[in-house]
């Protein structure tokens, strides 16, 4: 069953956006009285479709859902080109991202000002709402304002740099601990890499290099590979 | 440096073909005694580009490369629509694969006649070879001709279903008996699964199906998060 995140609850009645509405009428071609499931306040419901005009879906009955045994992880991303920040976005969420954090980084070639980053924020929520719904999660991911580094400053939980320098520990050893700690961070850089000034920053900070391996990996598989590594990870 | 894979040696001098030879003087504006690492049958040369006209180039010396520490890898999967074959191939390649093997499978939505696919295996191979020479590889991965599920009769080596099948047991369980195999074969369905006939099936040939958990995983993210599993395992 398709499933959509409400904006707005009322009583028995949730609202969801004009696209969300749309694509129920135009893509799925639902009519008035057929159910949904509508995510609201990470709560989920059995819902029937009740006014197209409104946006309106009324509250059949709250459902169960299978609760997510990852911890919170936070990817630690540099400005990328548009095909790969969508993928990025769109893996990440599928496997269960929690927040992702554009950060500016000296090798990144994409450069933003503030209106041009916020333009591509709406867009890059709107692909993890979507990504959500698809892979039924109750969550979307949250897309952070752009930072600097060092404002990674008073960071908490795991922090984990996936680094090129020679002869670090693997990654492997980087989640030995992870049971420690409730939520992991992963900084991945840009094209040719974190500069050395930014790792150290980033070691100073408390953040730890590991290695994914001598492999040359491109910079939007990274976070994938990450990511199912964590999954694995918890598996029982 | 630039790789590119060779397709003729003759004494000190490789061929390549016009493609990459586009690639060298077109897109990376290269000259004549410029260098580049050249693989021929699974040896890595430094060369120095020699003409132009024969996509020639001369062997200065033979390079050494870091060996492999991953097992065969085979990935068996349906046919896709074109965009989401081409992220597995690349992002297969990136990660080692070995072998990928087309093959039919009933809720598969692309159907191909023989020309059909024959023209898309070569450009699927061209895909391969581009990634294999971007992650500096010293083998491209093999894509076989089409089969039917039960051309995998007599496979051999650690072989796993990759099932959205209930209560069964995860894909750490799957890999744990690993070390007792050189090759790893896994397949992967199409969007809605296998069949539980085809499911069966494989089941009596000796593959096993294991899960991923209980994510809703869109089918070309599948192979990238397996293929990132096997890499971590065998991580020191």
């Amino acid at each position: 069953m398709s499933r959509y995140f409400g904006i707005k609850k009322q009583g028995k009645n949730i609202f969801l956006n004009d696209d969300d509405f749309y694509h129920i009428k135009t893509v799925m071609r639902m009519k008035k009285n057929d159910q949904i499931e509508v995510v609201y306040n990470k709560k989920l419901y059995l819902c029937l479709i009740a006014d197209f005009k409104l946006n309106r879906v009324e509250i059949i009955t709250e459902m169960e859902f299978e609760k997510d045994n990852l911890p919170a992880i936070t990817l630690i991303i540099p400005l990328l080109k548009e095909a790969k920040m969508k993928l990025i976005l769109e893996k990440a969420t599928e496997l269960g991202v929690t927040q992702i954090i554009p950060v500016l980084m000296t090798r990144s070639i994409i450069k933003l000002d503030n209106l041009g980053f916020m333009k591509k924020k709406t867009r890059w929520e709107k692909i993890c709402q979507e990504a959500s719904e698809q892979s039924k999660r109750i969550t979307v991911p949250i897309i952070s304002n752009l930072i600097a580094l060092n404002d990674l400053k008073s960071w908490d939980g795991l922090k984990i740099i996936c680094s090129t320098t020679k002869n670090i520990p693997s990654f492997k050893m980087g989640l030995k601990n992870k049971d420690k700690y409730d939520k992991i961070s992963i900084v991945i850089g840009p094209e040719g890499g974190l500069t050395k000034t930014e790792e150290e920053l980033l070691i100073d900070y408390g953040f730890q290099p590991f290695s994914l391996g001598n492999r040359i990996l491109r910079v939007e598989t990274v976070p994938i590979v990450v990511l199912g590594i964590i999954n694995y990870e918890y598996m029982e």
